[in-house]
């Protein structure tokens, strides 16, 4: 149904989802239903080898739902994007609601499912969907594990400034000079982007694909780097890895070796930052030039993800120097209203998240593990609520990292971790 | 917000609430909200003096909010009802949220409400609102009060038969004589509306405002006796009242009266239905003469609830004329379906309800008291789920009574009823 929740759109859309038997105990067996997020579900598929690890243990059927709007769940073919009324059924409601319509198809269509019981498992914004799937539709999932989920991250939950200060620390902690070197770099920009000279310098030394022509280019160019600072953080895996780029272990520790002299003179100082981002876009060393319109994969959908910010999905984001290595920055609702209407033609509601799914008041649900180990752990829970709502923080993790395949480099506190989930899994079951 | 769950529809509206704070105490004193359902909210708010008596007990504000597209609350003004595209924002998900957001706006906005905890009340459809209240926002409620709520008259969760011949059997236990007479009654009006003379008998002895001309007009003339019978189950109060019509104590006792013989022939037996239906429409003798288009008060909104029917609360009803009074009628899903495109151009969703509050699969939910106790029941909680999730069953109540003031004729069944609400929703608070 591609309007869940109004009955004049009466069209349906063909949802794309995955199925992995081999593990199921078919009478009744667990099965563990993926609330895939903003992209391609193969991607998210190939990328949470957890769920094909805990299929083992828990003879569990896996189901990856794609989220609507994102991979070949468009509702309107290529329509989808092209204005706010075809758009108007992107919400993380409607994603719910196909879920749990999902659900109920499967067990009523897949014999020996009937009683099976559901766990929804997601990371990020999924996390926080397969947190909201248990909140809100518990007859349908005995429970959830929310990975790297930032359920608080909206209206003033949590100070704005706590994302980009956890991003900071990573590097702070992973080489001497690291974070203050990306500090400087900010200023040594804004003085050569101020001549032609220094923006074609800049063009060059970054092996740019477009030159920058103008101050708004140099904007959407530091844009960019901050953005690579916070997927790194966010991909820290303790080995080598493919999420959003191909990469080394402990890639922050890599970066931070070229950028141990925050003291030095604006060019020299520029060009080891190039070194850095060039060792997360180039690792492969295939790349011919550097994109600033491109950060992480195309698996991710970042149009559908853009529109959720700027309606439902409002995450309030700040930045001050001085708490953090990055340009300061306030978070200016109005501005960013603005530009949404300018982009989507709609307006956000940034209130509506929190009467929807209850803000920090959420201690009547049950069933929930809410893991937090990468900067989105600042909008996420990092204590007990109640004995069912459980919060697991590891120090040494990184985005979605309790949600890959088991590797023998991972950190103990990952092993433990996983044991944990596992162990409160069969008690839901 | 005329769309909470989407953005292209930006427009807000202005909905009706009352406030009565005289026994609230100011210090984040508790709040009984009552969930308005398909009517005008000062029609409910004068019926439902349960509320009244509590607030003395409890301390508490009373707010009664108004349903959209009811009473004066509607979201485009004369145009609410003018085609599908305008009430597409009729649905129980909607309103919900419009409750949200009010119990959010108004501890944000009354001094001293800030931490006031909320219970929700409500009767019959508001009964089931008042439930999903609890269920899906219970950040915004700590409780609720579901009377008469058939929130499993759903899907095939309990037969379709059950609620007519739960009002059959109020008729049975009234009077000797009684169902059976109104059990043949139907064959008797399908002899005479077979003739023209027999149509104007009909219409001469029942005081119709408008004659019956065919038998189309006999169709419809049986369909408001109908719903007479099942009104007059609704509102067999121990004593004298004014819900749906000006009535006596125990009305079905005083209507089984004129009913005491089902052998009569067909003119003596319906000058007999005549008599009792009168007394149902003419307790106060002032009306000239009979409306078969009207049957319950002005004050419900009868084309609203038609379009919910039509959409989101779809309820098998069928009678067979063996268990129940009633002409034998399947329950018929395509008709139906035909009937409402015809109408309304929208066809029903007959399981999304189920999806969506799941069904008899409630129990991970808590602190809802369920009643039932007339007709209603048939597709209400008749037993404890858990704990928390209380049933109360009236062998002699009828709809909405236990919301009503308390009277010295209340059954000793009702003011128990009554003193365990108060004592429950002391602990929630």
């Amino acid at each position: 149904q591609i309007d869940h929740f109004g009955f004049d759109e009466n069209h349906t859309f063909q949802q794309r989802y995955l199925v992995a038997d081999q593990h199921w105990k078919k009478d009744n067996g667990p099965i563990l239903f993926y609330t895939g997020n903003e992209g391609d579900i193969t991607w998210f598929c190939n990328n949470t080898g957890f769920m094909w690890d805990a299929a083992e243990k828990l003879n569990a059927m896996l189901v990856f739902a794609e989220h609507r709007y994102y991979g070949e769940s468009l509702p309107f073919g290529n329509e989808s994007f092209s204005d706010s009324k075809h758009l108007n059924y992107l919400t993380s409601e409607q994603a719910l609601a196909d879920f749990a319509v999902l659900v109920e198809y499967l067990k009523t269509t897949i014999a020996g499912a009937r009683y099976s019981p559901v766990i929804a498992i997601g990371g990020s914004y999924g996390g926080m969907l397969a947190a909201w799937f248990r909140m809100k539709y518990p007859h349908v999932v005995v429970g959830a594990l929310a990975a790297s989920a930032p359920i608080w991250q909206f209206g003033d939950l949590v100070p704005c400034g706590t994302f980009f200060s956890i991003v900071t620390n990573d590097f702070k902690q992973s080489g001497t000079g690291c974070s203050e070197s990306i500090r400087n770099s900010w200023n040594a920009i804004n003085h050569l982007s101020s001549t032609d000279a220094g923006l074609q310098w800049l063009s060059s030394t970054f092996h740019l694909c477009s030159p920058l022509k103008n101050l708004q280019d140099a904007a959407v160019f530091k844009n960019w780097l901050s953005e690579t600072w916070v997927n790194l953080a966010m991909v820290n895996y303790p080995y080598k890895a493919d999420f959003l780029q191909p990469l080394p272990a402990w890639p922050i520790q890599e970066v931070c070796k070229f950028l141990k002299d925050p003291s030095l003179s604006d060019k020299l100082l520029l060009q080891n930052v190039f070194q850095a981002v060039n060792l997360y876009y180039n690792y492969t060393g295939e790349a011919s030039c550097l994109d600033v319109s491109e950060t992480a994969t195309k698996s991710l959908g970042q149009m559908g993800w853009y529109y959720q910010a700027c309606t439902e999905m409002v995450m309030p984001i700040c930045t001050d120097g001085v708490h953090d290595m990055f340009e300061p920055q306030k978070w200016d609702f109005d501005a960013f209203s603005e530009e949404c209407y300018r982009l989507w033609g709609v307006r956000p509601r940034p209130s509506w998240v929190l009467s929807m799914y209850g803000g920090k008041n959420i201690s009547s649900h049950s069933n929930i593990i809410f893991r937090g180990l990468d900067p989105w752990s600042a909008g996420g829970v990092t204590q007990n609520i109640t004995n069912s709502l459980v919060a697991v923080v590891i120090p040494d993790g990184a985005h979605h990292l309790d949600l890959r395949s088991q590797n023998p480099l991972d950190p103990k506190s990952v092993q433990q971790a996983r044991a944990l989930e596992i162990c409160l899994m069969k008690e839901w079951i």
